[in-house]
């Protein structure tokens, strides 16, 4: 599989400006002190579709040639790359087929159905995921646009961080979440072009270390039982992800489901979002090693907001007092 | 009272510009196709202590000469005022007095307590939060700072939609929620000046509607009994800010509280944003009378964002499944 370097983030930034938004830069002062450090949030979740990986989606949708492009593109997803490409299809005015493992989030299938996407569901299993796939690819020549391994798609991740570190300049460390590797590798190709002091930092769920344990060993490790909470983060790092971060200086830190939740209440008491727990990764990654980041400039991403509006109960309850 | 002018609010921009946030605004092409409508949301919930209140406190507190200063300041507050002149004169370093009613917000007493202020409990009513606040001006010689009379409160609210206005350019209307008046008067202020062909919207709970029945009959309606969930628009509408609004071409638009419910779920659901029920009126009022705003470029001022947090279950649920 082709390896993108940066000219293709720097391709993917223009191609995608007029489709994806420049999302803000939230700081608050509070959650400074309280981790001793000074803390640039990206704000992703309010990326078109609620997620960073809208920027993969339309790079890899609008790379496509026009023939390519009329046939559709297809993925599996359990939500926020399958909405991503949902509405990067839309953009271009061409079909989008999603295969959906049961289980998947309402607030995500919802996503993705809005954005006028033919839905396909399957069994929660890889394997069922990738037939589903492969029937439809050939049934209908579907361009298949896979989460995190297409290197359209790691390009287009890639430009949250350039983004990011035009509007602060230097920082110490970048933090972002790893699940398939996508963010991750991306951020690590815009790190090593334009900020080769930066530090890589990935914040993996414990429930689903695989990265962490495939960087410790040098082996990509791909027997993995995920069980977290976050649940854009069970996927095993992908092939060319992992052969990209390999290569440079990063670091992981595993993060457990508690500090995962202590984390989404302070970003939301202080930072005024509600992101969804693969986000709230990057700060409870930075709580658990405080000396680690004290006194320095981080940056960190939040991936995505798309958390089930139902399970928070504030329409019934909130300022009924 | 003194009535402030374009001008102060111009002063009050460069008073708090070294303070205050330039908060961003959002837009979602969903909530416009829901309201056939060009929607621009300007994010106070991301100001400083949660809410556009703290554009008026800093410019107030920042107003003083160094002797009145050095007493410090005094407000009476169910919340985000309090909050916000607290972290006001936490800037400036001189002591804050809050006299909060019996029944407030936990999140916005602890935002007020955060920021080092003393708190004074009374009663719920006006006239325990006056006799409070006056026994307090006259033994430690504090600076009143009023919620929303105040002319430095009204210019430094004026600086919103300054800022609104510079971002987004031209407005065919600027929806804003209306309580005591202070967001309304400034913003009043400042379309005038600046943008007199922008029509102003006040959006009131039609549980709390004296500036509607003010501004209809001419004269400031007094007797209120407030009867709504947006707990930071009880308060009648103030002196001032009556004699700045009924000059001026100004509608009002009241809302039923389930219309506020429902315009919060749009909110988190298409903008990612949790704001508090006062924030939703201005949602809920373009919902009302769609043909009204039709077609047209709408500013809206999302006011606050102040909810209890533990009136929202997603840390014990959200991901879980």
């Amino acid at each position: 599989m082709q390896r993108p370097g940066f000219n293709d983030i720097l391709d993917a930034a223009a191609r995608i400006a007029p489709h994806a938004r420049v999302t803000p830069v939230l700081r608050e002062t509070e959650l400074d002190s309280l981790c001793g450090a000074e803390l640039h949030f990206k704000c992703e979740q309010l990326q078109r579709g609620g997620a960073f990986k809208f920027r993969g989606a339309c790079n890899a949708v609008w790379a496509l040639d026009p023939t390519e492009a009329a046939h559709g593109v297809l993925t599996h997803s359990s939500g926020n790359h399958g909405a991503a490409l949902a509405l990067a299809a839309l953009s271009r005015g061409i079909p989008a087929h999603v295969v959906v493992p049961d289980g998947a989030l309402r607030s995500k299938i919802d996503l993705i159905q809005r954005a006028g996407a033919t839905l396909h569901r399957c069994a929660p299993t890889l394997a069922a995921r990738e037939q589903g796939c492969a029937r439809l690819q050939s049934e209908l020549g579907l361009t298949l646009v896979h989460p995190y391994e297409d290197p359209s798609v790691i390009a287009g991740q890639g430009t949250a961080a350039l983004e990011l570190l035009h509007f602060v300049g230097g920082l110490d460390a970048l933090v972002v979440p790893v699940g398939g590797g996508g963010l991750a590798a991306g951020t690590a190709l815009t790190l090593a072009a334009i900020a080769p002091q930066c530090q890589l930092v990935l914040a993996e769920p414990a429930g689903a270390d695989d990265a962490a344990r495939s960087l410790a060993s040098g082996h990509r490790v791909t027997e993995l039982r995920p069980q977290t909470i976050c649940d854009g983060l069970r996927a095993g790092i992908g092939v060319p992800n992992f052969d990209i971060l390999r290569n440079g200086r990063t670091d992981v830190i595993t993060v457990d489901d508690d500090d995962v939740r202590q984390a989404m209440r302070l970003l939301w008491r202080h930072l005024k979002q509600v992101v969804e727990p693969s986000s709230a990764t990057v700060l409870a990654a930075v709580l658990s090693l405080p000396q680690r980041f004290a006194g320095k400039r981080v940056g960190l991403i939040l991936s995505g907001g798309n958390v089930d509006l139902d399970s928070i109960a504030f329409c019934a309850r909130c300022g009924d007092r």
